[in-house]
């Protein structure tokens, strides 16, 4: 990591540091998906990986609006949060079972980039950069809708369907 | 990590991982306060860990309600969020900038005590556990609340500082 004189460096390390994290994420998440058995979390997490898809090419504009090339900085956090993934997907797991854990493994990526997002939001404010906190904010809006529906698919379906 | 059979076990992996998560926390928090400069900032965390103390008797009080030892499984998303924290401490920083990073790793690690006591909260209840969920519940309100505070500084006296 380089230097940190100034918000705008940590910025710039947290940009790198997500822009890696959501890179893991569009690698892990059709993975994640072949374990997963209800269709409407199947489908929800499709949706979600073409999101993913698209919140990289907005880090992309972030970095281009920014004068510099995309930069990864590895993201300790998401592989640690990916590895957890992986130890549920290699468990021998009853389907809705496994929808529910995989759901709850999912909420704690959601999370991290709600925190992530949120920070990097507020310091572009600080940073007196209106367009860019606009773009990172369209994403962290989109995380929030993400983990609200999981939660909703958990209530209303996933666990109950795992009660039984 | 045993067999997923049900939620029961579900819920009986996360418990273990969030208690695991907890104590990471308990050993890091005092070598993350000494790095802080501003006296707010520093109260609040020194306020933290005693919470996050209270936080892992209050798992042993959930273990013991449901008739088992205090177990933990290793949690290698905190140790991810963490060894992100230690890398922050490492670095060679302003103490303002220094303050604005260890903020924003610090609502990292609530984002995921968020996401995993919300989750356990919503498993207490399926599995028609009130006591248990009550308990739970108190702490993921500790969360958002720590959260919220961290936001308020940042928002309030720490990046500004940061950006002199």
């Amino acid at each position: 990591m380089a230097k940190l004189e100034s918000i705008n460096d940590l910025f710039m390390h947290e940009l790198k540091d997500i822009y890696h994290a959501e890179q893991q994420l569009v690698d892990a998440l059709p993975t994640i998906g072949e374990k997963i058995s209800s269709s409407e979390l199947k489908s929800t997490m499709e949706m979600h990986l073409g999101q993913t898809k698209d919140q990289v090419k907005r880090l992309e504009e972030v970095f281009d609006k920014l004068g510099q090339s995309p930069q990864a900085e590895k993201c300790q956090a998401m592989e640690g949060l990916l590895d957890e993934c992986r130890e549920i997907m290699d468990q021998d797991a009853d389907s809705a079972v496994m929808d529910a854990a995989l759901i709850a493994a999912q909420q704690k990526v959601e999370h991290y980039e709600i925190a992530s997002y949120g920070t990097l939001v507020t310091w572009a404010k600080e940073l007196d950069n209106r367009e860019v906190s606009e773009l990172l904010g369209k994403t962290l809006d989109e995380e929030k809708q993400a983990d609200e529906k999981l939660t909703q698919i958990a209530k209303q379906s996933a666990n109950e369907r795992a009660m039984k």
